[in-house]
């Protein structure tokens, strides 16, 4: 079978076959009155708009908005750009296409580390914690909820906003929880489970694997509300489970964006509480900023003011002089 | 037995009987050793400080900071102050001490309408509940909290912050909720149940019938996701209840507040929400200007600026001329 | 004569008539040196780009930007476009072409109430004040300002920001508020005062029928002042008018907005000042809530954030079940 | 006739006669049943308690709270502090006790330049202005309001808060008005102009000369729709004075404050009006850091914080070296 | 030599010859496969896109965007927009093209008066200086800086943002600086060395000549604290310049912008620091609201809301009617 | 020698020798005519009045307000309260006093870790920094400055204000600041160096080892600033120190509190600075919610509102229940 070529690759007139994000699709008429599709695709590498002209009433039923789609067609160039003729198209999954090459990570941004690898590491660090009822609280959660933890990304528009982005960033909080915990004299096994929880409510507030939305109970509700509730529901579960420790599970949830404008309904009001806080908004800013240079396509060493921060961000070296680092 | 005396009565030399809420209590040493009791007790009409000195011990166990008492004493002058000097202190309840005249009413500000009428009116208001779900959620949550519905504050230092002021709160929205919902044309089964509930938190947020002060949970939860809390357990409890009804239930009391700052998690986002939190913010205003005139003690027509508002607030008329109104 | 059409009606080398708001007109040369007329016309429907070729000195001087036209002319695509080749144009007037069909509502949005009628209700209202002063006030007023108050906007760019759009709210209000002021024990009349003359200073503030913008003394005092002025100046022509109760009414108008960064020079300083703010955010914000759900054009049933509340907004049901209210 | 003594010249024992302003006054009961005058006096140079025990009744109906005394007594000792035993005491007024030395300047705070002197120097201003409809205007507002003009303070709390002070802060900006109109190029009569009426509605907001307080129409109008109502009647006195003009006038003082949530309910719109801002903004904050600096009582070179700015304020010299100066 | 043709002089087929700032540039391939440059030019006058076909790789070495360049070329016509075709194009620098005409102010918008004329008048005030050491602090700092003094502007994008802008805002606030400083008694040496030196920062915060950008140091350390430096520096050569004296011209620059959000690290603690920020703040006002006026290209007598004060401001007389002034 | 006797242990009629911080003093006059001196003293324990009534002049000369004072006297009751008569009274110094057990731990709130060990500490991380300028640019300041680093506390009012809270705030950062940058991949020894130089400037801010208050120079510059100042001196020393390397320390230190209303002059510009920042804020609000748990005084196991974060904070366990942690 043909090689997958992706859209930065793209070339007038050359024939290609690859996976894409169908962002966009009308069915339209051309002035002739003859039905056509018009299509926006995206991979990681790029953005095309693409035309399919035969066979239109039957692959309109094979595909919606929204979907994976594997591709053949011509590029050609209309109005000064490149667009894609469509020849076949049909909708991708790692079950049908998946032998082909298809993998989601090449049409939406993913996280830089294996989702597996990143669950495998997790898993430890649950295992680790002392509290025989903290530990089944957070094995229950983890287990109902594992295919959506290994692909969802932490946020739709703001950090960690691409595939297994929420496994990465709670694994990058759980990963600094334990030395924080004791710096700061804190019961480890409550901040953990902190870290480990505080985002849980995601996987009921968006939606789709591949572009990110909100569920209506995301709208309605919030994952805030909304992870407490899986909390509680699992720790309901647990024999004994005592209720002075679950109203801190949930107050850690509740307060951990820290302030109301946030949309956290409580601040925290305890130590694990505020470090949680702490801990998640330092790992948010970091990958923000990061995010940022990688992001940016001005030209020379700093950003644009268009990133979160509103300021321009250094992205490289001031110099490459001797700088004492060798 | 002896009429009861209030605070704003009491005069140097009087012998006393009454019933007050004891604010302070502090067991102290005199400077010769022996033990006495300080404490500041508070009715309707004022504050005063009051000491006993016999049989310290023995009345010591009898009652606490925050309870209900009922007092016999000397009225003093210590440091130019009256004083109350007791001779016998009891707690006192409605069981022991109704048939004496001790009614809650006394000590602490109180709605101005009668609890029992004001339940009497809400029951109308949920009968008149067309969606069958929605009338026996309301009904029941009620039914469960029915004696804290009856005494308790709608805040602890807000607006309608006094004995059944929730009830009050709650019947004034009930009564605009009706023709309000008509002239915009909303839902009005679902308004009403709105009203009902938005506030139904406040039964586990708040504690004590006498002073207000936040419970553990309303401190570490809030009112809001409590109150969520309620209406979703009673939902359950009713066979079929529609989810999507359910969930917007769960919107209105998260978004009746308004605004993130004001600790609402959600913004109103459909119609019936929007107007729950407009007909709840109205009524927390108007009853605020009320309070604040009826608690300013400056002269002259004008509130001072120690209000809710931070401006002077017009008490009187500005003059008593024929303005036309006769 | 011909049928009139709407912009979204025109097809591809169709003759039409309609009426439409010119809203861009300019006069430019072809390369080849030629005069000719490049304008932008619209109706309730959409918008499209219109060109006059011949005559075009005589037909430049018929009519400008801002007037209503009527236009006879032929449909054909530019550039992927359709574009209207005009044949005739000239101004319209309800006057002139009034038996043709023109009605300023085909080319602006509208009230959805007819305007007669509801200045009709109004009327009624004003009958309905018993304070001799104040119905004299409120009848002189708008004897004065009817034919703009029929047809005015309630603002530029806000709420009810459109044809007749003062008139809708400001019944809206007065619908509202006889029985507000007998729930919360305000004077009624002057509540009904303070609704209908809250905004008439908008007539000043505002000018032009078809398309809304500012006077200059909009620009340089405001409709907040200028509605003061106007009651000054009626009450001013009534024998004996109290002038306690002018300072009142004069306060009404000044702080209806509420708070300062809304302009309003005052905030309400008694009851009535209080609850004529609180009807008039009311109905501002749920008629702006409407028009967010009216305006947007997302597919599915979530408005897009770009409101005036900048959340989505629930359009739709969130499903077509069973829920209850059958 | 004796010499007046003020109140931080006050000795234990001390036969005093002294001018007063009375700041409370309240009618009590000795615990013996008997009348007396419990008084707060304030000059100057501070502030004491008095009492009067003796023809109670009689010296009771002869002043107020607010009013200026005359007082004669004697000094003792009460509590540890010091107190005024009260044998006469009657209102002071420039008339009747002036030529014993009756000066309101005695007590309270005044500008410190002659009011007289200040006045002659904004003559002149006016009669410098070339515009003669501006010209007329401000001669005549001034001519109105001369009394009130010549001892009303600038503001109830804030910056020039003390007698004359209004014409002080009027006179300061004046004459910084010429050369800064000159400098940024804009019409100097309109400036100065807008320099000398920006205020004048003080003359309706504050009442009393001694202690300023806000009237009704200052509560609900506020000074600068008042100061705008001035100008107009003004102008309509004046024949044929230009609306255009009269527009640009009232857009100077409605929007001299500059920003919304400082009550302006215009932000300045042209060059003249943003200047006036700009010039009134300067001449209150240089004297509100004097202000800040001269009502200090810490030791040291800095100031407190409890000042406008909310920061220590250098009040002397870092050190007294030779620092090149001389 | 052929005169010199701004951007909107250029007509469809003109051969023009001028100069211009090279705002973009990138080098293309046709779809034949050939290279051309692909740029944009702009002058004083407006802006261009501009095509080279021939000798492309020979022409692309001898110029950068952002460098002023001579071009001589034809203009056409593409899709309905004029067009540069280039024939040839050079660097043009003062040195080699000065005596053809270049001048920068041909290109970037420059400030209205000569930039040595405003040297020559500042010189003057520095020499009123009376201070001995400030008269040389300021005479070596202006001495070391002389030449970016004259072309500096005073800021990327707010006010006086043109060439030899900052020369201009420095010059404007000298000329009001005595009178200020004599009106509200403060040190005039102190408010006028604050006056020249509080921008001096901007020499190292900017970069470039021609199109303003910041520099490495500008980004990460900012004008404010740079300018101290540079006073820093020049005071430490001067024998015996009193310390006491220049931590107050220390901070003079630090506290210049007035309030923490606008990035001064301290808030002005004494007069003559206050005076400076008030005035700084009058000067880019008036120069904000000229350069409203001057940029707007709305018609009618009202700007859009697209300036610095985000509202309509008023740009011509109301009316030509008689208004007294003549 | 008598024991040492700290306030919370006085009794009435007791003779006690101790340590305190002389907080007031004021000679004054009794009603007699005799001088004597009032003062207030303090210790770790609390705080008392004091009188002195002989050798009045002698003992005058002997201290001042501020200094710590070795105290003979004895205990007696003014007004209901404690007050101590003081015998004699001296200056005292470890080196004078500390045999007698003098120690200023004894009299102002202190880091809970002993300083010299701290400090030990923090050499061995200065150690471990690998780029041998950076190594030798902090080695050198903290030479400079031990003795100051020693005992300053991390600010005057807010977090770590106690004895040795910055060495305690400085270490604890330094504790987290390796795993911290290896978990987010930036530079360690830049890291490290911005940790142990981020607040440097306090050393010059704050004066006082006892009671901290602003310095000259922290008023006027801060400790921002100062501390690069610090910083580029010591590089300044240093051979070919690398410029772009010091560029960044320099904004290390400028923008280390994040925030313009924080009085940072910049915000952070790359990881290094965020980290350093975020960090830096963890530190200060662990340390904040500590010391708000520990100097509560409410009874029960919430604190007041009356702390850094204005919300209850939890103090205690909610119960004492068998919780899963055994």
């Amino acid at each position: 079978m043909k090689a997958i070529t992706q859209i930065n690759e793209f070339k007038e007139g050359a024939d290609i076959r690859g996976f894409f994000l169908c962002v966009e699709k009308h069915l339209r008429n051309t002035r002739g009155g003859d039905l056509y599709l018009d299509l926006v695709l995206r991979d990681r590498t790029g953005q095309i708009t693409a035309k399919l002209w035969k066979e239109v009433s039957e692959y309109h039923d094979k595909f919606s908005a929204g979907d994976a789609v594997v591709v053949a067609g011509q590029v050609d160039v209309y109005l000064d750009k490149l667009q894609l003729n469509i020849k076949k198209i049909n909708v991708a999954t790692v079950q049908s296409y998946g032998r082909y090459g298809y993998d989601p990570a090449l049409i939406v941004p993913s996280a830089k580390s294996d989702a597996k690898q990143m669950w495998k590491e997790l898993i430890i660090y649950i295992k680790k914690i002392n509290n025989k009822y903290l530990k089944m609280l957070v094995t229950s959660v983890y287990k109902e909820h594992k295919s959506k933890l290994l692909t969802y990304p932490a946020s739709v528009v703001m950090h960690h906003n691409y595939r297994s982005g929420l496994l990465e960033h709670t694994l990058s909080m759980a990963q600094l929880g334990t030395s924080l915990s004791e710096h700061y004299k804190v019961d480890t096994d409550l901040l953990m489970t902190g870290i480990l929880l505080h985002d849980i409510g995601k996987v009921r507030e968006i939606t789709s694997e591949l572009e990110a939305s909100y569920s209506d109970e995301g709208n309605l509700i919030g994952h805030i509300v909304l992870g407490r509730d899986i909390a509680i529901k699992a720790a309901s579960q647990i024999k004994k489970f005592p209720p002075d420790l679950l109203i801190k599970i949930e107050h850690l949830i509740l307060s951990h964006k820290g302030q109301y404008d946030w949309q956290s309904p409580k601040k925290p009001k305890f130590k694990e509480a505020l470090l949680l806080h702490l801990i998640d908004n330092m790992d948010a800013k970091m990958n923000l900023m990061e995010k940022a240079i990688e992001e940016d396509i001005e030209e020379g060493k700093w950003t644009s003011r268009r990133n979160y921060f509103r300021i321009p961000i250094l992205k490289d070296e001031l110099t490459n002089e001797d700088d004492g680092s060798k």
